[in-house]
């Protein structure tokens, strides 16, 4: 089915409303998750609400939340997200990056208590809108696993980082520091594909092909697939992504970070509140003058966009390039959702009396 | 040849002083080298002096540079290296950066007109020891082909964060953005043997076991390999060194990046001065109590270390640990150094006139 962003934006704003949240947390959260749809990571929009309704119906999402800054100094912060959703938190944690930033030239916020928030690149780009450079980080549900280990220990913990350009779109850098995303596994999971040596372990620590394995005790692999290809830096990537997030904020790290999936039990022994964010700005005149920069943005852009490529059908991608151009086909055409999804979403509207997508 | 610390430092200095640093200088370019060689990276350390003595013959590197802030905010920083030593240049960068950190939270330095700074961990591990996080990247010499692309248009960019710990030593990831560092390829060019696939490509752009294929036009390839195991990763983590490094402070950028071997001249058509480097620090307790954070790095650490793992005999490595545990060797036991190492230093011995190593 193709939706149109507006038809999909109300409906997903009224699942909000009607699991509590105010007007304008409905708009923030469906307008988060809408971006990811509009830049065609699906993975990480309208197909995560029946998640986050799941995980409010056990009563660890609140839709009420009273998010605060609990610890500060002119440039750094740490936020506590009250269980809040994490479309909700993360967002006003950039928002106190961008002031600071705005008044000393940068802001960096760690972030405790918050739960999923959407992707990365939507509060990265908060910073790129005023100049600013963003970064965005989250832990997440332990599925990856250390270099030698065969415990998963990690989540898929995603980093980005987005810089402003001039003429070009911005570059954004937005990448789980896995070989692969969960989201690919489940693909090849529902077409009985085998998926690339590299990505998963068997539950004994043996490279297999078998995207079932991780529903069997298997783990995802860090970026770099194994030590000769250089899996401790996707390890080393990983962890920078854990700490930043939450032994620096008070958050649950490692195994201990809540499960996204609702049927599975946070641990009963929490080492902090919630999954934990990092999110950052810096002012780019706070090194150059803007228009400076931008020049040398497109240059550099212009430069790898147009290098000598080893098939000629196949140009180097400039990180964030598909997502603006899914951007501007959606925008236009309309965002496409499976079966599946669209009878989870009326599903949802069923539950809460809300209108169906037709 | 085993030398001890001691010696090699004077060693080191006395170059160093025969180049024309003075006497502060001296000390600390050696200081950069010898903590290279403790932690057991010998790629980085004294065996790259004879590089930087090419350099100056060159007129490439200036031993009396006038290094200065030439924008600023009150946490952010522009610095000009003067065309100085990296390992001169990095450091007076990372102390704006922690000043400005003491002061209101955080610092962060962009470094134009430098040269190659030694490993980014030194830089990074300055933070440490004032109980901040410790950032540090560098781009360098063209050697890397981004996903898609026959063309050498990024260095092997490393990235460091570096992390206070409580009885355990600080965690530091310190990596190339590449999937292998080119140290590695020297050393199987030595031993006349192949290299896994998925460390290099050929000029054509095909994946090679050659390790001699960089000589003539195969490139690197950035961690993840190829595009299935994500090296578009690699790419945009490096390119993220990039930009930090140096569109943000003017440096040169891209292919246009100064070779460090002196027998390769630099482009014609600069973008930029120099090489560039990215610094940063973040107090902890601007996030929460130092105590606190080191007590949860401690669990962490712990954590991770006594993980199931796959083998019996290879348990799960802290990122740094390596590190750590040979620099208490060495400090011990001294450096080791291998005969072509002894053979250059000795020869630069005569040329300056200094006592040779024996």
């Amino acid at each position: 089915m193709l939706v149109s962003e507006s038809t999909l934006r109300s409906f997903t704003e009224n699942i909000f409303t009607a699991m509590g949240c105010n007007a304008e947390h409905s708009v923030l959260a469906a307008d988060v998750l809408i971006k990811s749809d509009l830049r065609g990571i699906d993975s990480h929009g309208v197909a995560r609400l029946k998640g986050y309704v799941r995980l409010w119906e056990k009563k660890r999402i609140n839709t009420k939340p009273d998010i605060k800054i609990v610890h500060e100094t002119p440039t750094t912060a740490t936020v506590d997200g009250d269980a809040g959703l994490g479309l909700i938190v993360a967002p006003f944690a950039m928002k106190v990056a961008i002031e600071k930033a705005g008044k000393y030239g940068s802001g960096w916020v760690s972030v405790r208590n918050s739960n999923h928030f959407g992707i990365a690149g939507y509060h990265a780009l908060m910073a790129v809108e005023k100049d600013m450079i963003g970064f965005a980080m989250t832990n997440a549900s332990p599925l990856v696993a250390p270099t030698f280990s065969s415990e998963r220990l990690l989540g898929t913990n995603p980093m980005c980082y987005a810089f402003p350009a001039g003429k070009y779109p911005p570059v954004i850098v937005d990448m789980a520091t896995s070989a692969a995303a969960n989201g690919k596994l489940e693909i090849a999971q529902r077409l009985g594909k085998q998926v690339p040596e590299g990505w998963i372990q068997d539950k004994q620590g043996s490279s297999t092909s078998d995207p079932h394995a991780l529903k069997s005790g298997g783990a995802l692999l860090p970026l770099g697939s194994d030590r000769d290809h250089g899996s401790h830096k996707g390890f080393g990537l990983s962890a920078t992504v854990d700490i930043l997030s939450a032994v620096l904020s008070g958050a649950n790290y490692g195994p201990w970070v809540p499960p996204f999936v609702a049927f599975l039990d946070p641990t009963d022994d929490p080492v902090g509140e919630g999954i934990g964010h990092f999110l950052g700005a810096m002012r780019v005149d706070g090194f150059r003058p803007v228009d400076e920069f931008k020049l040398h943005m497109d240059n550099w852009i212009n430069r790898f966009k147009s290098s000598a490529t080893i098939d000629p059908d196949q140009k180097v991608i400039i990180p964030g390039e598909p997502e603006t151009d899914a951007e501007a086909d959606r925008k236009v055409n309309g965002i496409p959702l499976v079966d599946a999804v669209v009878k989870d979403l009326n599903e949802l509207a069923e539950r809460f009396g809300v209108k169906q997508l037709e």
